[in-house]
């Protein structure tokens, strides 16, 4: 690796407890952290315009390795300019490394020490990702921010297992370091691994700093283990983590699980959980969720919240959603899928004013509360009565 | 029917040989003519938000009776504020009155002197569309612009079976009237029926005028017919309508069909060509159409096409396109849904201005050259080179 002459910092503004307010200087724009990054899988956020995307107020997206590489494939978004010009989305990209997607595979992949080979989900052809391919494949993809390339085992596993898992995981990171082309403003993560187990946690987080990243991602949960666990995990690992870069945890999560993973010091989140939820008509609200295909919405002339401050805000109402969902057709999944990433922005951006406003305790509180009481009524919150 | 205070009006603005520019007034804002209708089958233009929508320039749009009839039905439409505020299209909407779609139902559908009995294609149940009751729900639809109720016989049919169905297509046309209640800046077209008959159209076009409509339009055509024959019946239908009121040809057609019949002195349009090749990776250009699943737009970096001038242009390179549709991601179809609609409202703005500045005759001729000429190549137009 070579060293760039303008890093990938990030800079802390407040905190309140474990949470941290801060901002990710990156080559493609300043990210306001704690963040939640909308899934782009294959180049596109599915059902969703950049636009809509930009509009929700979100600062940096995800892509996928596994998918990118298949297809369209890494030469052929290097041609088009890489992912930022192919989809138009100028902003940060973080790229994952393909090893989780390439896990879930089961019996289609194969792992030695060098790396992983694994047949195409598409079409049977036959692939192989190693630290240094899976670095380069993430250079043509001109990812802001590349994912070191790890193994990250299914819970529960036992202790042994886990340790071997890990230290590959370690020595795949230090390889995927030497491979990593620095650029101004680029960034790589490195990616912590141990299940629930502190000394492996310990040790890896270790062997990570020792290397030295841009930032640290922390892998292997939200795979099974349950939130309890997920937190305890969080407990002891973020504390371990240097104070003065990014922290990512992968793959998660639920609104509540965002809220007490940023009370645990963590600052980036990616999930598919909004954007699926928003192919199958649910909708997250500031009072859990519900779904527009329920009767009951059939002629509910509210919108989906009161609170929505996105551009869509107030133009449809629940009836419409129910009727698009039970029509099947193709702008329920849009227009929900925008509601949901706008509610995740949103409450990013409440927990975030809460760690600089210092009342972040009493923000959770009442987003819990909030949560736990279910829809509005109609007596709280009645329909209005439209004419034509 | 009962008189409004202000009429639903069309004013002329320009003529070109047979061609027409001009406005048509409406309670929902103002048309300029010749105008295409996007089709919003179901309460939506399929993979479109209204915005998009709007961005296209388009002024009006349509939606079908027989499928909002069936989903979400029409009581419900209204109880939502009418199909204008369900759908946020402030705008003028269109509805046709079920007539030609409840015929398409063939086998499911019997009819008699009164009306039409017929099966939902959705569940099987049984549903009745008479000249009342679909004049009523398009009043419960909130439609600006309400379609007398009519049969359309498939073509080739029988002088003596066009002329029956024309002639009870006429006495629907009165019953429509009767049921239609009038409104400030609303208004009713009837339509011409008699197939490819002149005598026919003749018949149509007096018992409608008799009667008396805001617009007058054009049945029975695009119907398997050929667009020679469609052109030969245009040619001595139009000349018989009024020349104060709009005219709209119902289910037509290609660039070079609209292009024709604008010729023929048609003013609006409605067509699902333009949407449905949108999802099907068929793009409309000033130079024809071109499939974006082929082959060789893989590594293509150009746009579409150089002459867009919609919100969305510049954006995305038909590789791009090629990449969503191979990968069957839904922003394909709508991306390009958008792309289409664009072409046809940016085609129908190029027809109008040159109707305005009188030389249509060779705008239409350097329209179909192009057309004819085929996509352009690269050394026509050099494929931008992209890097990271």
């Amino acid at each position: 690796m070579t060293e760039p002459t303008q890093k990938m910092t990030w800079i802390p503004e407040a905190t309140c407890g474990q949470a941290r307010a801060g901002h990710l200087h990156t080559r493609h724009g300043v990210v306001q952290t704690p963040t939640f990054m909308p899934v782009g899988t294959v180049g596109t956020v599915k059902g969703m315009t950049m636009d809509a995307v930009r509009s929700t107020g979100a600062g940096i997206v995800l892509g996928n390795t596994y998918h990118l590489m298949l297809r369209p494939n890494a030469d052929r978004v290097q041609k088009l300019g890489g992912l930022h010009k192919m989809m138009d989305w100028p902003g940060p990209i973080l790229t994952d490394s393909g090893g989780f997607q390439v896990m879930s595979l089961g019996a289609l992949r194969k792992l030695d020490e060098d790396g992983v080979t694994f047949r195409s989900h598409i079409d049977g052809s036959k692939h192989r990702l190693t630290p240094e391919s899976s670095t380069d494949i993430q250079y043509k993809l001109d990812a802001t921010i590349t994912m070191a390339f790890d193994e990250c085992p299914a819970l529960p596993a036992t202790p042994d297992v886990l340790r071997k898992s890990m230290e590959m995981s370690m020595r795949w990171a230090a390889r995927s370091r030497e491979a990593f082309v620095a650029r101004d403003g680029y960034g790589q993560f490195g990616i912590v691994q141990g299940g629930t187990e502190k000394e492996l946690r310990e040790a890896s987080v270790k062997a990570l700093t020792d290397i030295g990243f841009e930032g640290y991602a922390i892998g292997g949960l939200a795979v099974g283990e349950g939130q309890e666990l997920m937190f305890s995990t969080l407990d002891f690992t973020t504390p371990l983590l240097p104070q003065d870069k990014a922290r990512y945890l992968m793959g998660v999560g639920t609104p509540d699980d965002l809220l007490g993973a940023v009370m645990r010091g963590v600052d980036m989140f990616d999930c598919v959980m909004p954007s699926r939820a928003g192919r199958t008509a649910r909708a997250y609200t500031e009072r859990g969720t519900i779904n527009l295909r329920n009767a009951r919405f059939a002629e509910d002339t509210r919108p989906i919240t009161p609170h929505d401050d996105s551009p869509m805000a107030g133009k449809y109402t629940r009836a419409y959603f129910h009727h698009l969902f039970r029509a099947n057709e193709i702008l329920g999944p849009m227009l929900l899928t925008w509601h949901n990433l706008a509610y995740y922005q949103r409450l990013m951006r409440t927990i975030r004013q809460a760690i600089i406003a210092g009342n972040l305790t009493e923000v959770a509180q009442k987003l819990r509360q909030d949560w736990a009481q279910g829809d509005w009524t109609e007596d709280e919150w009645p329909m209005p009565q439209l004419a034509l």
